[in-house]
């Protein structure tokens, strides 16, 4: 761990989930200058419920990012925490904090910035889009499949056509923060819930592709039923420069460390299994794969309850301290 | 105005709703240390349900009260922004920031603290005590009357008896507030929904028995329906000294000035007049009467959606600064 975050350097880290919160909060500690960029196709939950009940934009991603760049213990708590009981029962506070500022300004980016202060971030959170979208895919039989929920909970086609109704208009901050950056990191995450909704948007494809950046995906720790079941590494890389519309991937880090057979048999439950990796494809690209012993095996940041990794023993996750070194070494190249 | 408040001297204002928003509204421009202390009898509306459904202390008085005290003009507007649509229509979001962080820390006064924080107040906001309480009160017929919602919309018995259920024990720091004070001043409201269940509270009613403070209170402007209705500034001083169970005020500060016609008229549709004065009365009194002009003519605030003071021309209220202003003489007498 260093004492001071480095000042200069430009990170943007691209996703939305667990995944995002995991790097934002390991590169926090080591670079002051981080945007994090978050999809706006989140339907369920909480989340969804203030969508269709106040038509606001997502606030559950934006929320998670948020809390992992804040400095704040207790108002980061607040933010995580759930309400248990009455009708207020299983909204996230952070989430009902980002709509009322959002109704009340009557805009998102605003609203975001002001939640910013208040959790006293390092860097900034960005949505890749202030349009109002739903995202679609392609189903197994062909039917469009709408709603991000829906999509996690049907079967895709191979390599399904992923879009956003109506067409998203990329947020300029969203696009700048790509140009400027120095270094962009795809967050491992869901494929086409997460990653494929920020990714198909058409103004942050056209700046992932003009960008000086080098350009990073840490790759997915586990598979998921459905399409992504059977994929490698280079398979999860290969959709993703898909959804860019172009190749743009410039490095590749994933995992060669083992889980326990507990946890392996705990997923597979689920019908999921760990990411394998074919080291000739990967040699096929024009990025560079670099295999890291990267899993958390104990519990990494204490004392917060608010934290997602807490529960790090019982999960498959990233170890944020040793990826966000890696990305540092990146960096530095 | 003056540039720069006051250090040293020590004020706390007793009550809850609308008048202790206008006395801290103008009070934190000339003094540094306030503490506003606030009753918990309040159980209507969104703190009503809050109250039902998740079991929390009342949230919305302190709110009120909170904001008075804020400076960042953003923050608070969101603490009063009041949500319009689906499930969580009518709930004041302030309500649930103080609620969540209730249910998270189990500390109603940590949670207060922590709101006070992120809304950089001027002073304190202590609620009078932390019993979970009900506000009861003798109606017209002699049959008790439980709830301060109720007994806002009940025909009370004359000086009626007025106490809390379970019998509440004072907060140790609103105690310490009223020991340490050199002015205590009792805001104008609602005498039995109000007011009394400030002063019941038996560590309340000591303290300010015992306090070196100068003690003044603001009378109200207009009277209600009900036992108050015919109540001239003397006898709400009276009912105010009965509920402390002491006669311990030392002066009484109360309107001369007129509304206009059209105003009068509009409250008198809704029973309400303005107080009367009975010199002659006030004089048996210990109190020094102070008669002066201290409405609010045109809108004193400006620039915040969330202060019920801009909409002050088309209502009956005091002028925050000309009433702060008068405390300050007080002070310095």
């Amino acid at each position: 761990m260093v004492t001071e975050p480095l000042k200069g350097a430009k990170f943007v880290v691209i996703g939305g989930g667990t995944g995002s919160f995991t790097l934002l909060s390991g590169l926090k500690h080591y670079v002051r200058d981080i945007t994090a960029l978050v999809n706006m196709a989140d339907d369920g939950g909480s989340t969804g419920q203030l969508r269709d009940e106040l038509g606001v934009l997502p606030p559950g991603d934006i929320r998670q990012c948020l809390v992992a760049l804040s400095d704040t213990p207790k108002i980061r708590d607040l933010f995580n925490y759930r309400f248990e009981e009455g009708s207020l029962a299983g909204h996230a506070f952070g989430n009902l904090f980002l709509t009322a500022l959002e109704k009340m300004t009557g805009d998102f980016s605003e609203a975001v910035e002001l939640a910013g202060e208040v959790l006293h971030i390092t860097g900034r959170v960005e949505p890749v889009t202030t349009t109002s979208v739903t995202l679609c895919a392609e189903g197994i039989d062909g039917a469009d499949i709408r709603g991000e929920y829906e999509i996690g909970h049907t079967v895709l086609a191979e390599h399904p056509k992923v879009w956003l109704e109506p067409e998203a208009k990329a947020n300029p901050a969203a696009v700048q923060a790509i140009k400027d950056a120095d270094l962009v990191v795809i967050a491992p995450g869901n494929l086409y819930g997460s990653l494929a909704p920020a990714l198909v948007v058409p103004g942050i494809a056209k700046a992932l592709r003009e960008t000086k950046a080098r350009c990073v995906y840490v790759a997915n720790l586990v598979t998921k039923p459905g399409p992504t079941q059977h994929y490698k590494v280079h398979d999860f890389a290969d959709e993703i420069e898909r959804f860019a519309g172009q190749k743009f991937l410039d490095a590749v880090i994933y995992n060669t460390d083992h889980p326990s057979e507990a946890l392996m048999k705990k997923y597979a439950h689920e019908g999921e299994y760990a990411v394998e990796v074919d080291v000739e494809e990967n040699k096929k690209r024009q990025w560079l794969a670099r295999g890291l012993p990267i899993l958390a095996h104990t519990a990494v940041e204490q004392g917060s309850k608010s934290d997602p990794l807490a529960a790090t023993r019982s999960l498959i996750r990233h170890n944020p301290d040793i990826i966000a070194r890696q990305l540092m070494r990146l960096y530095f190249v």
